[in-house]
């Protein structure tokens, strides 16, 4: 199967982009250039209508939406890191850790720079602008002392939601939060930054 | 297995509930008076931290976010109407239509009345409430010309999908999008109001 991957250096794109490296499968990586807007080029918008990143092209179609892309890659790579729990239950644990990411934090940070999605007033954007420290420090709280176990989200196996998190942890300095409060999601930030699938996505993006 | 589903009448724990009635699983249901702010309750964080409903209850702990219990439900109930794929790509398209509902659709309405998640500013919160008839009119386009086939979401077989779409079209009329202009999403939502696990969840709540 041919897989390819369209990311962009700015986005959630990573998530996937990680979990294809740890996944040991074959891909291709394609970075679309937002700066040139070509996440809506006819082109594209071919691929993905919503203008969006990450999306996946398989033989079978386009997965869009990261929880989905990192559950079919969990399923086709069941001897990874990013293997399924056989439990439903189990399961049901990292979903809800993803969605949690996917559907409040992500969105938090999204009003930073992202709020023309649901206002176009100036004064308003900045305001939502500002107060994204102390939305993305909420996230931050739930996700130290009632989410994350350690080392890993969900204890001592590697998941999908490992990816997710630790480029979700890197948005929050410049979101203004100071992650050196946060043990947990600090060790969690360093222990990721040693992985070979963290290290390969940042040389693709000529990172570090 | 002893199944609780914490919901509330005014929220997106409509949808888990009618999962649960098409599962044929027993099940207990919850209401929290969100009016009281029974979801902000000592006891209810201590069941769910985030202060959100839906939250499902099993003997192995506590399920949330809607996704992340349909699929488990579509697991523990192999033979109802929510039954996955086996197929992984289909099981990712599923899930993609739910993120999408999860992390766009419902992210915009919920600027209508829950802005305070984002911004305290009265003028802003205001401009939020006014412009989400327009974002979510592009969420209807984007579902009725891109994603739903007709006459379930996913074509021919019903899925977890099909009690997302129909929840957050319930929220259409009152959001200023007419759904008479959108054939599909219309015909799906009255197929959906003859479904007998519709009728249960809104006899629960004393609709109609």
């Amino acid at each position: 199967m041919t897989i390819t991957l369209f990311t962009a250096e700015s986005s959630i794109g990573w998530v996937s982009h990680i979990a294809l490296e740890e996944s040991g499968l074959e891909y291709e990586a394609k970075a679309l250039d937002f700066s040139q807007g070509q996440q809506g080029s006819a082109e594209y918008l071919k691929i993905n209508a919503k203008a969006r990143v990450p999306s996946l092209m398989v033989d079978q179609g386009v997965i869009t939406e990261t929880p989905a892309i990192l559950t079919y890659l969990a399923q086709l790579a069941p001897t990874s890191s990013l293997a399924l729990p056989e439990n439903p239950f189990e399961q049901a644990m990292i979903n809800a850790f993803n969605l949690y990411l996917c559907s409040t934090v992500h969105v938090a940070h999204a009003h930073k720079h992202r709020g023309t999605r649901w206002v176009d007033d100036e004064r308003a954007l900045k305001l939502l602008t500002d107060n994204v420290p102390k939305t993305m420090a909420v996230c931050a709280d739930m996700m130290e002392n009632q989410m994350v176990k350690g080392p890993w989200v969900h204890g001592e196996k590697f998941s999908t939601s490992d990816p997710y998190l630790y480029r979700i942890l890197t948005w929050f300095d410049a979101d203004g939060v100071d992650i050196a409060q946060y043990p947990k999601l600090k060790a969690h930030r360093d222990a990721m930054d040693q992985r070979e699938s963290v290290k390969a996505v940042k040389a693709f993006f000529h990172h570090e």
